[in-house]
């Protein structure tokens, strides 16, 4: 088990006399994923209107603000004892035996084209042996084939665009990764979450985006970015692809700050919690 | 109150040893729709597995074939009762008062690129009296500045490419009409139908895209490539954009012939029962 | 007539052992632009390979610069003496009569994809008389349907783009002209210049792209933007698009730096030499 | 040596009051391609305008053809005499020391975006050997990435949706080798020429984009379609990508046919005239 803080900082100013956002930057609560603690810090009657969908397990913060400066902070102690398994064992499901709530994770989304990626997905991986081993070669090859790089895309770039640009951040490996598992029939979506373990030098710490792919009737996780500790991952939305999770939805003519994160792991010896390490074995975190 | 007769043909010639459908070819059954009877024909044998959503109404029939010829026969006698509505009662409804669940009909999707129609959206109607009248003035720019066009565009054609390109068909009217009230933070989505009232000069009957607005707490259904008569509209199929409600999702090396549609007013002046006209008023199928 | 100083400074690092440069940063000599004096300043040393385009005019400067800084300077004093006519003289040219050197601009470039906009060209423009008015109301068009915004697009934005999401700078607001007036059969390519009249909020003065459209049997110069004053236009570069005129096309690694641009007029009243000032009248400057 | 008999019927019906043609049908005439014998055909009273272009041998044909039935036959016969080399020889060109007429054959162009393909081509074939090897490993690379698929591709797709969709006809595969060339700065543009060698399965006999390639001063054909017999390749047209080159550019309504096109091998043992074969040299046609 692991145990982190995180907390996050927004600071917006908003122009227009009131602005709505759409806010997902909890942390989940799932049979793997423990709130220890938390606190969400709001102006002083600002009214909120909370969401958590119950399958997914996002938790929605809707709330209305005036003009003016608006800060919001959330502060949080989770545990995660991610399932670890041995690769070998996760077979791919046939769509015939695929629970219907899988199938929309089958289809093409915004910055997922998986049908424009038939071809290229087939060719490249058709022919291997199904299961863990060929969604981790295509985790390998998305690692391989593009750059890490940031600034280098924005918010309209997509899968499409990496296959050709081949440069990108996190959701940008994310989205290229789902695009191709859906091209082959393997159900693949988007989670959010912190970069726990990134190297600094790329910067300050920040959402993140990863890939859950649907093996053996779970949902396991992968980041083809290679820039995170996947067993530090804390989950905070999950999606079909970063158009279903921004961590911040808004409405209205709002300047925003860079959000600041924090997240830092909490060891104690003595409960046995230590520091998310590096495993070659799958994860999932349900 | 209108009764339609519907029934669709679907022919295929399966490549591999196996191949998966995912059919959703069957009329909803809605508060305002009721199935008065109906047939599915399928090969004896084919086991199908089916499933309802429980919001949506979607019927999905998932079927596994053996190679060679697959025939499915679907036919159906419906009658729809749609809601007429003075379009000036119907008022748009903030982000921060929308139901959870309408909130994902607001987001980008696969054909609907709203966050790259942000600013043209806003300069073309952001100065408009919010409402139905909005709606349908964007419903008529759609109308009006779309060429209709067969076989100009494909299954990847997406609002994107029909703002620049002008030509299409009815999936891509409905995409750009969707995501244009998207870019305004009006909730809207993809419903498939059948192409009843088209003029038959276009080529056989077929299945047809429309489009649905969330106005008053209600989806109110338009046509913007004014193809169809609107109150002789019969729901197959309701989701984000076309990548949702394929008739029918293929998975396998398939041949596929172009699907016979029937579609046919069926009057009983005695039980009241006349032909679907137009009509002014904002319709509802809910 | 009018004069104006011209200075611009680029400074690079080359990161590689050697990287090869093609800079077109002089001042282009016409009937209509006089060069009175000018000064290239090259580290000692540097060897540079001039080129001048017989019909183009435009100053092609080859060089290959080490590993480390490398610092340019081009300073100039250019008399330009726009040709001024009143805009209901000039006439489309149909393609029967075009000279055969400017049917390359009827072509889609890579940036102006003329092709794909030929509906909409003709649907918003079509039904317009010939002529100048015809080609001053596109420009008007793109002017009030693009917002200006720095830093919204980046040198891979091609007109197709901006008719989506309409924003951009200079050069986005020139392709899409270009492409529409081609899309009407009307040639129009890109001159590259200085934003000699825009406001100094917007930032230091630059670089600046305009259009150049064929009328009357002579190349007239349109500012889609409306950032400058265009009878203060200096001459660069002339092409189909940006990507035949960069000021700058480097092979190799190298970090640059923004370049430094000044531009200014210099009156002389004795001898007849104002400040360059808006004209209602058609511009050309060949 | 070799001798060939093209012949192209191309058959319109114009809508318009009159509708402008530019062709590029003719057989160019080169060091190494000789037209023994040629007639054009075409209605009587028809003016043709003609030019040819001095540096590329482009022959363009313009005319103007009122409303009705417009067919026009271009007969040859035509001997080439193509320059074989052996690959292990040719060198590529520094930019420095490239000739002004070769530059604009680094730039990217309508169909050819090579400045979204420099990471790409960098990874794929940055660190390899440079000249003639290197060149046909992208030759090779486009061919085994790339499926032949008639009608999978339309007049607008270019190099950057095959990287995508990794499905097209010739000209697809020819602007995707070209633009991988130009993104690493090899000089790359298309030759159109007729499909000598197709596997008459494909269909008939038809217009052919090929490649030429700037090596140790002179321009180098390949095919990356590998459907053809390049020593049987008869130039037609030279120039940046297809935009520049197509063999009938149209202007007003009309109703095309699909061009009718014959190539055959005219064969005299005693004259030393034998059938193109494939060689494993590499081939220049100038």
């Amino acid at each position: 088990m692991n145990r982190l803080r995180y907390a996050v900082s927004l600071s917006y100013e908003v122009l227009d006399p009131m602005a709505d956002f759409l806010l997902n930057i909890e942390a989940a609560c799932t049979a793997r994923q423990t709130v220890v603690s938390e606190q969400l810090t709001l102006p002083p009657g600002l009214d909120v209107d909370r969401y958590t969908d119950p399958v997914l397990a996002n938790r929605l913060l809707r709330l209305r603000a005036p003009q003016g400066r608006l800060a919001i902070r959330y502060d949080a102690v989770v545990d995660i004892d991610h399932h670890l398994e041995d690769g070998d064992k996760l077979e791919e499901i046939p769509v015939a035996e695929l629970p219907v709530e899988v199938l929309p994770y089958l289809a093409p989304s915004r910055y997922c084209e998986s049908d424009r990626l038939m071809e290229f997905a087939s060719r490249e991986f058709g022919g291997m042996q199904r299961g863990y081993a060929r969604v981790y070669a295509i985790r390998e090859w998305v690692r391989n084939h593009v750059r890490f790089l940031s600034r280098s895309t924005n918010e309209r770039t997509s899968a499409a665009d990496t296959v050709v640009e081949r440069t990108g951040v996190c959701r940008d490996f994310a989205h290229l990764m789902i695009a191709l598992c859906r091209a082959l029939s393997i159900p693949a979506r988007m989670s959010s979450s912190l970069d726990y373990g990134a190297d600094i030098r790329m910067g300050a710490p920040d959402f993140h985006a990863v890939v859950e792919i649907y093996l053996s009737h779970q949902w396991y996780l992968l980041d083809p970015s290679g820039i995170s500790i996947p067993t530090g991952l804390l989950r905070i939305g999950t999606g079909r692809d970063a158009a279903d999770i921004p961590f911040a939805a808004i409405f209205g003519q709002v300047r925003s700050d860079r959000p600041l994160v924090e997240i830092e792991p909490l060891t104690d010896a003595a409960a046995g919690i230590g520091m998310p390490v590096f495993t070659p074995k799958a994860i999932s975190t349900w």
